[in-house]
């Protein structure tokens, strides 16, 4: 099955990669519309969908990233229309010159092929990919959540719907719908089609791509993310800073998970530290050095285990500990990071320097929450994803991540001397 | 073992990415002199290795690519005095502005870390891939073929003693000198500590890469590459470039193997083809097609097999096909290619058009031999490998290919709305 799934995608990709942009951009008006006019049996193969993960007792959070409704259908249309505003990145000419040997040479900017995304429960994931690979002339191949599987086959069904009606291949965008987790191998192998997998979701996700893929994989969303007040922070702004970084939304890659105090500050920091938590509804986790300092007998305090210190709390849990300068900052960063998104907060110019040459990681702040580490706080106009390797993409992942480049050479019937 | 490899090379790229250029520079420059002044006790070492090959009854070309003179070793010291003449790329300010969120956002070029390189016979390989890896301000772990065993740990331990000498980590620059190949499964599952995976070999030894590395891989160098005739192509100008294409190098990924003729031509192109490649030794392998148009029963033609057209001959052999259409041509070279490089003689400028844009490969051309793809032809001055996937950097690689960036955001005690 995936072998022919991946033939036609390949078809399908050489007729995108020559496809204009307007033909492009008018295929996405037409899914949004198409979205908006079939929302009645997509919102039926959703309920289908909640019903069953009610059933096997799924969890509120899952259950609600699952769900749609007419109006959040109506928001991810919108959010199709806004990707046509995008400017087109296939074609630009990226460099070239007339080479000493008489060689004109040139980088045409042209999208992979296709691309394979691997992702969990959320159905709007299965429109936004589509949407950005359709505008960078790339064809799709999405395998999305088992518990996703109606509502995903509803709008794919749409969304060929659409390709069809503007004489684009329905190929271009296909959907493995049957749950076997053995078609995820499969997927992973066919190195013959596809050229990049995404995988969208949990650690064990991407460890599971790292390892079966034979096609080159972008890992990354998870951010074990750290701040840390370096001993010339100036307190009140240094709070609200944390505060935004580990409340705003908890559940996200670019939370805050550890803070780092600097031992010189740690006695005076720590009790204010402490109450803003405490009214942020956050409970701190903390070393034994902070726990000597806060004594404060209150449940609100735990002692943080090693493994803790590696793992995403994606909730408002936050990990507290004293490191005794800079160096030590960095140090901790190195071994227990996930080269996400780190932050000091300082007054001290060198410091900020230090830490920003020496802190390895997709992004390094001075003085701003980890938070902004984000497809579109960044300016990029949407996110494919976020890498938090080095190769080919790091950080947020905007439309130029799904493109590559071609050297294009004219001769004038030339030899090499 | 190689845990231990891998941990010191991550932090001697902690100390190599702080490094100014000019201290970068002065390890090549003390390379290169140590290389000369102990040529004696490397080309002992390599006459071992030549004396162990030569037992094995290893061929001619093999010893060839094994062997050291001190002319060879001189020139490749002065390969890494011309690495030193290259502008460093780390540091680079790729992009940045302030965001309307208020952040101070740009992009820095910085190392990728630590670069594991897997390669073949070529000694001189490893000083080559260190030097580039040095210059760009990462560590390298290279393993070599064991027929240069001795070799390159002589190698190794010269710039080892350079980068003492200059105040460096010696652990900047390892190699596994153990000729059993678990140790290359091992290396491939380091991602902890490798960012980046490096083959320079034959087709299995990318696709053995591909399959059981848990780290990115570059793959590359394998180029079947064609050579379009089209039907409005000018057989004086044409031939030169098949001659130059076929002939310069002939064990170079970049040389021609398939030559594609258009039907329209072929019965007065092909007889002038035929003379040609007899007058420069080379054999050819044609379809059915060609052989009746030549019917000369000369031993020199020979019936092509299916298989031969998707491997590399690197010897004076090349298929000819006839082909009814440049449509079918781009048909083929999708089929057979391996995204090297691809050209078209043509002398119609919509024809040169359509096969720019339809063909996928690294590199393609109009009126120009496949064999200047080339990090040097390139102009890159420097050539790491050629990649023919298309993540992170397609066609020959250059220092650039050895660097990934960091988003570094200065915020004015910022927090996300």
């Amino acid at each position: 099955m995936l072998q022919q799934m991946g033939k036609t995608a390949r078809l399908a990709s050489y007729q995108l990669a020559q496809c204009p942009t307007s033909i492009k951009n008018n295929s996405l008006m037409v899914i949004a519309d198409l979205l908006e006019q079939h929302s009645a049996s997509i919102l039926i193969a959703n309920e289908k969908d909640i019903q069953a993960a009610k059933e096997q007792g799924l969890n509120e959070a899952i259950l609600d990233r699952l769900l749609l409704t007419p109006e959040r259908l109506s928001s991810i249309a919108n959010d199709v229309r806004k990707v046509v505003s995008l400017t087109d990145p296939i074609g630009q000419i990226i460099d070239g010159s007339t080479l000493e040997n008489g060689l004109k040479l040139h980088r045409h900017r042209v999208p992979l092929g296709v691309i394979g995304v691997i992702y969990e429960a959320r159905p709007n994931v299965t429109i936004d990919i589509a949407a950005l690979c359709l505008k960078t002339g790339n064809a799709a191949i999405l395998r999305g959540g088992k518990e996703t599987i109606n509502t995903n086959t509803s709008i794919i069904s749409v969304i060929q719907k659409a390709l069809k009606q503007v004489g684009l291949p329905q190929t271009a965008v296909q959907c493995i719908n049957n749950p076997d987790r053995k078609y995820i191998y499969e997927l992973l192998k066919l190195d013959k089609y596809i050229d990049m997998i995404i995988p969208r979701g949990g650690a064990s996700l991407h460890k599971l791509c790292r390892e079966y893929s034979t096609i080159p994989v972008i890992t990354g969303g998870i951010g074990v993310c750290h701040i840390f007040v370096d001993e010339t922070a100036d307190f009140d702004n240094a709070l609200p800073i944390i505060v935004n970084a580990k409340t705003q939304r908890p559940s996200t890659c670019n939370t805050l998970e550890t803070l780092l105090v600097h031992r010189n500050i740690a006695e005076k920091f720590l009790p204010k530290l402490y109450q803003v938590m405490v009214d942020n509804n956050v409970v701190l986790h903390t070393d034994q050095n902070c726990y000597d300092i806060l004594k404060t007998g209150n449940a609100t305090i735990l002692p943080v285990k090693n493994e803790e210190l590696r793992q995403e709390w994606l909730s408002k849990d936050l990990n507290v500990i004293i490191v005794d300068s800079l160096e030590l900052a960095v140090e901790h960063i190195r071994e227990y990071g996930t080269g996400h998104s780190e932050s000091i907060l300082t007054r001290n110019l060198l410091n900020a320097e230090q830490f920003v040459n020496q802190v390895d990681a997709a992004a390094v702040y001075v003085n701003a929450s980890t938070r902004f580490t984000d497809g579109g706080q960044f300016g990029l106009g949407a996110e494919v994803a976020v890498s938090t390797q080095k190769l080919h993409a790091r950080g947020p992942m905007g439309l130029e991540a799904l493109t590559t480049y071609k050297w294009i050479g004219y001769g004038d019937d030339l030899i090499r001397q």
